[in-house]
């Protein structure tokens, strides 16, 4: 691991760095902050970031770090995709680079690189644990939009390595929502059973999730411009209902999707997270 | 005023507006956070910020809105200078467009558009506080590195006009620096007693500030890249202790000169000045 910059922060630290994954054949940048040393708990939280984000969105805008910093926790933010000038890509900003999903892609050309499920789960969180001492049994999970998505799947896919999970304006249902049932065509192919565990709202109506059932943390901006089209939280909502996975959905009147709704509301999660891991 | 754009921020409002100024000749853009009305107290802080921003860095990047929705307070960010195709730029970054230094310059090609310090203190200060319903009797004024220079400058000529004064690793001797002699010869001529007055350094030790003697707050970075060669807080600090300035200056291990400082002490400056404001 390279390290890019490193600054210091609330009396932490906040460092970039760059990396070589074998999963998607590429260098894949992270940034990861740390808190002052005497109070570091070990415990670690993942940031998935949005379409079009880099490690660097959630890094500089998400204000996150101050409430980080009192709480003694580490936040790895990684980058929503491959990237490059031999890596393949779309017109579209839902799809290609910046547009990872946080899936192993099966289809030409986004298969060789587009494997960002496995980069995260079997690359880049064990490299972190033990480059950088985080304790992987208080490791939580959230996102933003289309790393809500990610966050809510693979807190899914993988319930015993998450002690929580929340999301802010997250794509619950993508299979749902007609970009996304694009992005999975291209990414997975024309089978649509094979997308369902990629859906978290499918994911909970197949009860995938009933054997931890730790209550998942979402709010939601009213005047989000996503939100009637894409987003859709009571698609997840109903669901959870339905399979008795405890849901918290806050609905927050005014707010839209940007950085600023995150910022307002990233506080409640740290704490969340902090409040599970301790559980 | 033109609305550009408007989010939803901790209760309050975070706004984006451009308006046409008389004194640069061009479009001026600048942001604007009010609190919850209902703890409004209608005082508010300008942030200057330093060479190449414009108003979306200090917006998006300090991290102070929390705290700002928390005091009541106001916050207003223009740009660091004229822009556009028309207005004199120049290869160097620290001279033309994104390097106003908050003077009225002089000389030719500048002298028509470059007019910072009549742009904030005779257009965009009163249009703000007649618009926006912004109290004038209570307007503090900060900034960070060319902004740090600008608001000591500011708060030193006009002594009435704000309340407080504070300072996020500020260059507070341009006339004792190379570049920035360079910029005051471009802007203000070759005749150095004219530049005096835009000198932090020089109007403390001309006592330009002693009728009103209120402390001012710096904080500085001691890994600041550019502390030694070009910031020199020690200079300001002697003419301050020289000329009965009272000054707080706080030296803090390991910060650089980047927004992860200026996020790590932000909070800080807000209580700092809701306190010189409520004095």
């Amino acid at each position: 691991m390279e390290q890019i910059k490193q600054h210091k922060c609330h009396g932490g630290t906040l460092s970039y760095y760059t990396h070589q994954s074998q999963e998607t054949g590429t260098p894949m940048r992270f940034s990861l902050f740390t808190p002052p040393e005497e109070i570091k708990t070990g415990g670690y939280l993942i940031f998935l970031s949005g379409l079009t984000c880099t490690e660097d969105n959630f890094t500089t805008k998400a204000g996150a770090y101050k409430k980080a910093a009192e709480l003694g926790m580490s936040i790895l933010v990684p980058d929503t995709s491959p990237r490059g000038k031999d890596v393949p890509d779309d017109e579209n900003y839902w799809l290609g680079q910046g547009a990872g999903f946080y899936i192993d892609a099966t289809q030409a050309p986004w298969a060789k690189n587009f494997r960002m499920e496995s980069y995260l789960i079997k690359e880049l969180l064990p490299a972190c644990e033990t480059h950088f001492d985080l304790d992987a049994t208080k490791k939580s999970i959230m996102g933003h939009s289309m790393g809500g998505h990610g966050a809510l799947t693979l807190y899914f896919k993988y319930p015993q390595k998450f002690v929580s999970c929340s999301a802010l304006a997250p794509l619950v249902a993508p299979t749902q929502v007609s970009w996304g049932r694009d992005v999975f065509k291209a990414y997975l192919g024309e089978d649509e059973e094979l997308w369902a565990p990629h859906d978290a709202t499918e994911c909970v109506q197949r009860s995938a999730c009933a054997d931890t059932n730790k209550t998942i943390l979402i709010d939601q901006g009213m005047d989000d411009e996503f939100l009637r089209v894409s987003l859709k939280p009571e698609l997840f909502e109903t669901a959870c209902q339905n399979a008795g996975q405890d849901l918290m959905l806050r609905r927050h009147v005014g707010y839209d999707h940007s950085y600023f709704f995150i910022q307002s509301f990233i506080n409640d999660h740290l704490d969340w997270h902090k409040k599970m891991a301790d559980l």
